[in-house]
């Protein structure tokens, strides 16, 4: 049993990653904090874990996260970066479920996330925490930055294209949707049920936090940057996202289907459906799966990839547990077993 | 391990049942039948079962079937009544998801199911699977009468008021709301998300199935016929049954809230809410637990209980797992240990 | 032509009112005044609005809306109570959305909404405005209290068996179930797409502000105090008001779709279905329109009406248009034929 | 007044055709058929017409339909081109909302549309009821092929840039999305609310029958003909579409959002945003309007456009309306002035 924290436990990567850990068999949940429901209980805020966690919310504590084996950070992007260099002193391992250590280079990320890094050194070292393409170094790292939502859907996807050397990087195109839960559980008016629902919109157009993460891991597949037009859209659920990606073939491939089938042979979390499939959200609901399904429609040069996860799970809670499990020697499946919830 | 069979196995309590046995300890899926689907591979019909079940449908086979320990009916009305016969004569225990059983007088089934009822005489020996209330029965049982949806939600919030005899039970009312899940896997125009999306209305007013089934349970309790008006809802949602239960107090009642805690110490999947409580159904979502919440408004003698299930869960397919538990002396949880999806 | 002044218009009751009056053929828009919006196109916030509403957001102020023929109040309770007095005085005729003006009793005002009522004498002059009950009052009014959305349908279902005298009044149960809009456009975590969404609850079950009006209204046309128990619930979806409704007869009644029939005979906006018909919300959705069912299930001593209302039309500013065509003189359907959007 | 026909009403758009056609000013109907509901009261089916619409669905008659000024037909493909030969012999003018003659070349048509056209001679009469490009045919048409819905909201949306001639036409990509009404009101299992609910994915990614209508028409706009990638996906909600549409700039455009609002400055149902925009379907909800809106993101040669309409007026029967006013010299926005239902 190691013993994990959780740093701001109260908002939906949160509650989803006390799901998870809840019934890891090699889990033991020493402390959740949060500043603003510390004496709480948990399950005064998620009755769904009634029966299952029963601590309450504690104050921030550098000395008690001191003493956990991995500590999550599901904290608003800038909390992390303040934090971690003492917890890393400390011995203590670190998975950032927020941006603050997915872009390596510090001044990108200050345009984008608007307040200049506070520990550029780490970001070196630090991991990016999608297994498919950093196993071996994510089991090493202290410190691991958990990919974005859109980020492991989009690459996902174009990777075993970028890495086959099939297609034109200069003019990719993600045309996202994401459930909005993946907006977090903030009290704004753009998210009420009776603004979002029935209703459907594109958002960040003119540019998005996703997109230099995104162009950062299709880059380094790639060897050179690649040039990518991101579309997010807002869908009236809330769980789940669907990336359907366009990407122009510059090479006849004789099968895409056994491209895309070889190139995840061997993964546990990623599932390319058979040919013709039309993979939905809900298939991995709750679950940490990325199904994938690949077309070339009209036999043409543009080659079409629809990849779906659940935002909570592979997007980001999903994927954290994935990650501990490689940095602890677990196998990487542990605690993961939840069958996508249909209907 | 004991070998597992279900009948019936391409609609929404099906696909819900092998979403929990895939992952019960004990349990080997022996054969999923469906004239149907025969051939086709279970999982490509519901892709969140890929990597988790991989037989594919059969076509139904008493002589297949026979060599289960115990078969689940997951059939519409009138189909399991007339297989079951054979199948306890072959020694397997049977648990019929569907109204089969459900109702003691033949004649009343009759009415409401508009057929006849083809073996009358098991209808004394079947057990009515409601654990809270049969759980001894249960485990010796060899055909176990798995409870309607809206019954299971109904019964459980209204028996310790009746087991108490505070309340008059001439006049009970039930007002309930169920997902659209309830309908069912059936090409119908009613269900149509745009016919049922963001939209609500109640069904059934006059007379719904569930009503002698819910009177012939409070009854039995109440040793007593009892007055319920009953009044269905159709919720613009998938899974989830709300039930608002309303009965006058005729004794002065201590500690209702007591009662309700006393009623239900020992019982794994009910699960009484503190105070002022307000069950939502995403607290259920996928998990085997009732979750219940009773008050007295301005202190009048009206008491209100709010109760919430999935439907497809302790509805359905959760309940029969929890009666498979107990009919073979596993731990009454073994697999069910499922927290709510939420959110 | 009227000069109309709207207070408010920036929730939802605002653009609905917006929607209704822009295509009135009597109504020239004044001022639409929003301290927090002054200055902004009402159609760059509501952008259904482009081409119909050209003017903006204007600060309050009383100079303008003195200028008026009437001004709607479509604030927050307590703000309406301030300036009201002023207007009145000016001889501009108000109709008050909010709840200002809705309780007779300033204590029993006082207790609920959590203020002292600033201006108590107008609420013996101000006319509640439900035109089935006091067409002719709101005609001559200066001061219209437009009624709440639940109260609007509860007391549409139970008035015909009240004034009939025909059930037991101490004991009515009124459960109802509103759209998300009903809450308002604030920006709170309850009501978020992922927290409201797919889920369903109930709230306010000790108390809620819309039952003491319910039960005047009730009272007021029983004679005497009236005895309710009112539960309201969180529906998955935007627009709609379903009441369900129950009381016990205490005389024969022969043909309650015929009492029904013959008391909204010749009403407008109260459409009596025929026997059997289950309303949907949807139904109504953006018209003026009450839709009634009425039942005696199995032919006990219970009636069951089931009573469907759009929130923000009926239920707030479809019934502010049409108290201020009463008012003006105008038909009473004037600028309201908008039939219900379905699907 | 002119006497209107119906062909089919029990559909999606035949019930959207009457909520218009019930209050147009110049219309008077005259016969609704519908084989399988003859005798029935239109209002009993679609009970928002309760009040607006008094007849009853009558037995398709050419007799009839024959004393009217015009039919539309709301019919699955391949009824109208069977029996409008002997309505335009007859001199009745025809509005078909099916595909039956949007297609010019017979044999693309029965290449898609599974069956051989039996009245070729007049596809070429047939007018494409596009009014932003055909506005002058269509008012001296006898046919018109009313467009499809995806095909009306990517036309629009394209067209300004083709025109033009800025962009790079062989790659063009559609990425489409459209809520649960655009199947129509057939019982199907893949629309239940239990399936297309909380979820959402791409179909027809191999071909869809909207591809060869959409290419038809940039093509002609061109001059020769497109390469389009389309993708539509089924959102879960009722009513909209929204296509996000990609292209690549071959020439500088000093203003692109110039360009679009100078294309569209006199079209009474195209609504070109302000720079920045961000269209929601809801605005359009109910309402004939497309909006519009143009980005050049990061400042790239990639053109996005978002273009939404509601699929079931502007992308149906809202389209046949403006198409009607313009064949009957009626003003063009007759009937029309419907404001889009937000929220």
């Amino acid at each position: 049993m190691i013993k994990v924290g959780i740093v701001g436990g109260t908002g939906y990567t949160g509650v989803e990653l006390l799901r998870l850990l809840a019934l890891h068999p090699e889990v033991e949940l020493t402390a959740i904090t949060s500043r603003g429901e510390a004496g709480q209980a948990v399950s005064a805020l998620y009755p769904n874990l009634r029966g299952y966690v029963d601590i309450a919310f504690s104050e921030p504590s550098t000395a008690v996260l001191s003493t956990c084996d991995v500590v999550f950070f599901a904290t608003p992007n800038g909390i992390a970066m303040k934090q971690v260099p003492e917890l890393l002193a400390a011995g203590v391992r670190v998975i950032d479920l927020a941006a603050d250590f997915r872009i390596k280079d510090p001044v990108e990320w200050a345009k984008w996330y608007g307040m200049e890094h506070s520990c550029p050194h780490l970001l070196t070292e630090a991991v990016y925490g999608l297994p498919e393409v950093n196993r071996e170094a994510i089991k090493g790292a202290r410190l691991v930055a958990n990919p974005g939502c859109y980020p492991t859907s989009v690459q996902l996807g174009f990777l075993p294209l970028i890495n086959a050397g099939v297609i034109a990087t200069d003019a990719l195109v993600a045309d996202v949707k994401s459930g909005a839960s993946g907006a977090g559980r903030k009290a704004e008016i753009g998210t009420l049920m009776a603004e979002a629902g029935e209703s459907f919109k594109a958002y960040g157009v003119a540019g998005h936090r996703h997109l230099p993460e995104i162009k950062q891991g299709l880059a380094l597949a790639h060897g050179a940057p690649v040039g990518l037009t991101f579309v997010p859209h807002l869908l009236p659920m809330i769980r789940g996202i669907h990336s359907t990606l366009y990407a122009r073939l510059i090479k006849p491939v004789d099968d895409l289907q056994a491209l895309f089938e070889a190139a995840y042979a061997d993964e546990p979390f990623v599932d390319v459906m058979p040919a013709g499939s039309l993979p939905e959200t809900r298939s991995v609901r709750g679950a940490n799966t990325c199904r994938l399904a690949v077309y070339q429609p009209q036999g043409g040069d543009t080659v079409v990839i629809l990849s779906v996860i659940d935002n909570l799970v592979k997007g980001a809670a999903g994927q954290a547990v994935q990650n501990m499990n490689l940095m602890f020697g677990f196998d990487e499946r542990m605690g993961l077993a939840h069958i996508g919830l249909l209907p």
